[in-house]
């Protein structure tokens, strides 16, 4: 199992009028802990798309536990728990000091940008979970 | 049940570098279904704050079938299966002329806005989808 | 000169914790009411990419004069005023019925998307803006 | 004269299929710096508005001059030139490395958030200012 924590820190943008960060920017927060996780692997997701691949989003849970304030500062924990197949899953969790503000996860597919089919994930992108790269 | 079908044309600000929809905003996509939806029910989502509720996110769900693309038009269909009690579920579908696109769910409490305190879900609602509005 | 009127519903994921719209959605407004001038003309701006161009934004101008509200249903007028030569200029206006909320404009360069490189304004856009497409 | 530089590093939700950051996005980057700016004067924006104040925008300029892309790292330099009286101005860079990748201004008015009224610049901002806080 990897994981990486990332801090970040609410933007009045990420709010609405309820107040806290409105729903959809809770994927934003995932992105972002998902591309320091991959970076902390030894590889960042841009060169991983500059190697010919992408990996989309193909399912996508969020539980929103506490509403999140502008200004807050969060720390998104992103972990792969298990090698990837076909899909990849990566969970996470949303902590402000010791509170658990939101948890969920993402599945993402692995695509060879050239055909745009998907493929099983790239002995290059195994080597990096097995910490051979 | 109750469902409601609304159009919506897909904007530039919308797309990511993978060209198409980025995933975060397919939640929006599902608040303006869901928005239609309580709208055809006979009382907008703004008349429903001004009554002192909020219907905050409390879970998400999202399966990525196929890309949206920049100036799709795109159909969001959103439903109420069943009555909420504490919850309120609505699941909705994106399609793309025929073909099915994304599809989800949403889950809501329901909070007195003054309390900041969660609610059963208010008799006016549960009329609403009564039709006894 | 050509304008074009295009109506937008104000979403929940547009306002902040200031209760109305987020300052930087206004550019969405904008690049809507562009799309549907440019649609106006004879080609969508989906066609003038596939066409082998780029429109990028290289200035934008916002006078931000009333707050435009959730639910609000807006009128966001687009125009061009002159022919454009190394730029295009859209001028817009966001009105929400008699009242004006914002106005502002943005200007565009031409881009080969195969070089990169800025052009002169295309041939076909010249002919849509004289009607002779 | 106030100025203050912040990093942020360009998230993959900020790009749109030109590939690179959607021309709105910019402006969640100078409020990023814009936030930082009043922070390192000895309160933050969170506290000015739990004071009794808002600062909403009343006018925006954006100039992009060159394409910043996904993960990119950049500077955000925002400044305030000149002492604030029913007005603020404020000026940015975006830098990244030596490259000027934007710059522009935003405008500013106070606004006292129980009468919605515009007032002049508080005394408590303007001892910030002056470095008397």
């Amino acid at each position: 199992m990897h994981s990486m924590t990332t801090s970040i820190r609410v933007r009045y943008a990420e709010t609405d009028q309820m107040s806290g960060v409105s729903n959809e920017r809770y994927l934003e927060y995932f992105e972002v802990g998902r591309a320091e996780l991959i970076r902390s692997l030894g590889m960042s997701y841009r060169d991983f798309e500059a190697a010919g691949f992408h990996l989309p989003v193909t399912e996508a849970y969020l539980k929103y536990i506490r509403q999140v304030k502008y200004d807050d500062v969060i720390e998104v924990v992103a972990a792969v728990k298990e090698p990837p197949k076909a899909r990849l899953r990566i969970d996470y969790e949303i902590f402000r000091g010791k509170e658990k503000m939101t948890e969920g996860y993402t599945v993402h597919s692995f695509i060879d940008a050239k055909t745009g089919r998907p493929v099983r994930a790239p002995q290059m992108f195994l080597n990096l979970l097995d910490g051979k790269s």
